[in-house]
């Protein structure tokens, strides 16, 4: 079985990809206090907002506090997303560290998801990545329905790659591999992962995940099979599609820092700081979650053997 | 990143290993309905049923009937747990094709879980993969607890190996390396099946996996990078530990059926009639059971897009 890196960079994205989508408007001081403790697991990445209009998504029109009293701990960089020039200002204002980028390699899904075509898209993204340049701020353009579009299904790695050349082309320091519905299969992933990383060898590349049809982490395992070294994923699963809650969120954050720490790739992360962030979910959004990492535990959590044994066989 | 075989074997073990647990007892009619809507869908293998006491494990108490009345699909191997000479005399007047024999490779989980020690089981395995030779019955012996134990932690890949070349030196036609607790991950998962099958490669290895720690599918995805072309799983993923359900149980046939499907792997298994019967799964164990796949559909189910694209784009 071929190996991956040693090391890889988690980027925790639940603050501002889960939290958008839940009913509970988390109170500003809650969403400081749940993005400081992700500070204390050892995150590279915290994606903490995103500088959008408090009309579109009324649960992050705190962005501009939630930035300036989160505590920003060494060696974590904190990055927002911004949908177009009015919130990247916003974002610089607030000194985000890195800024992402949005828009669909599906034409039928950026117009859906951006109502924008893709060449709109295309020239605005542009337009930010010269005033990002500017301002010396370093951004990520995040590629959605990478791996497949629900509207359209498959979608042409070309046009994955014609994309992602085109913002590397600009200035672009990473681009992310967005498998926004769950469509992703781990020789495609590996694949695309691959043709890309080959492609745009000074780009960093992200892999996007969600767990939609329980292949993310059998994705994460091949991407970092072929050197994807870079990962997002949310505390708890949250984010993702609302439709289906509990089933079609980001890749557990907790389940993939596991998987990876089993096999010896030190992720930055600790993880049983990160499972208490995980236990407090269930308050923070005020629903019920699963979580089958947190009921199991890590894999050497060993338990007593039954009583009767020694009764039974005499002391071991 | 390497690419496993172009075709595998399903094993489907949810009429015994999820039904053995299960707090319904399922009426024999419906277990037989149940096996037969399995043989539909096209499996290698069905495990059928257990010989075991009915008053150790009341629901499998029909085994006899069972047996007698399912329909045999030509091409599906209709298999059975035998534990002891006992129940292979009874497997072999049912005339099952195959017999499934189990140890565990952890000494404290064996006594725990058998009520013997390993000893006791081996001695015990070699006496009934003499008999089963005898009536020309191939049998498979499940090791539990080769990638870790509840309450042991690790095992010794030493002791794995000990024990499938002690029972494949014996007759045994297949050796089945059983996550039985989920602590099984990627890496660990590619050695030790390579390790066994260089070993004994005349002998067939199967995966026998759990989800418990969300792992499942990367590791069946790594078994089949080293060429492990047989798999155990239970349709809607029932069976496990009893203490979380839904969390802790085999690996979903659907989703395992449905990944391979997306690489192009021929399974033998189509999985619309499969997805049908995890539709059905509910009413059969009398309880909810959510279902990621059978929620989202497979990857390429696409959908309409949104009526208001047209009037604010024009005609595409």
């Amino acid at each position: 079985m071929s190996q991956g890196p040693t090391r890889i960079e988690m980027n925790e994205v639940a603050p501002r990809d889960g939290l958008q989508i839940e009913k509970r408007q988390v109170p500003t001081d809650e969403k400081i206090a749940f993005i400081d403790a992700l500070s204390a697991c050892g995150f590279k990445r915290i994606e903490v907002t995103s500088f959008t209009s408090a009309k579109a998504i009324p649960a992050l029109a705190d962005a501009e506090a939630v930035m300036q009293r989160i505590t920003r701990r060494p060696g974590t960089i904190y990055t927002c997303l911004v949908p177009n020039l009015r919130g990247l200002e916003r974002a610089l204002s607030s000194r985000a560290d890195e800024l992402n980028l949005v828009m669909s390699v599906s034409e039928t899904h950026n117009r859906a998801n951006l109502r924008m075509t893709r060449d709109q898209s295309t020239a605005q993204l542009l337009a930010m990545l010269a005033e990002a340049s500017k301002a010396g701020v370093a951004c990520t353009v995040s590629l959605s329905c990478t791996f497949g579009c629900p509207f359209e299904g498959d979608v042409d790695p070309a046009e994955v790659l014609r994309l992602a050349r085109t913002f590397a082309d600009a200035g672009a320091a990473g681009i992310t591999l967005c498998d926004t519905t769950g469509m992703a299969f781990p020789t495609q992933v590996a694949a695309i992962c691959d043709e890309v990383s080959r492609a745009l060898p000074h780009v960093a590349i992200t892999a996007h995940l969600h767990n939609t049809r329980g292949m993310a982490l059998a994705n994460a395992l091949a991407a970092w099979q072929v050197g994807v070294m870079r990962f997002d994923a949310a505390a708890g699963g949250l984010g993702g599609c609302p439709y289906a809650p509990g089933a079609s969120g980001n890749v557990n954050t907790e389940e993939l820092v596991h998987m990876f720490e089993t096999m010896g790739v030190d992720t930055g992360v600790t993880l049983t700081p990160l499972l208490d962030v995980v236990a407090g979910l269930p308050q923070l959004v005020e629903r019920p979650l699963s979580n089958q990492l947190l009921s199991a535990g890590p894999r050497l959590r060993t338990h007593p053997a039954p009583a009767w044994l020694a009764d039974h066989f005499g002391a071991a």
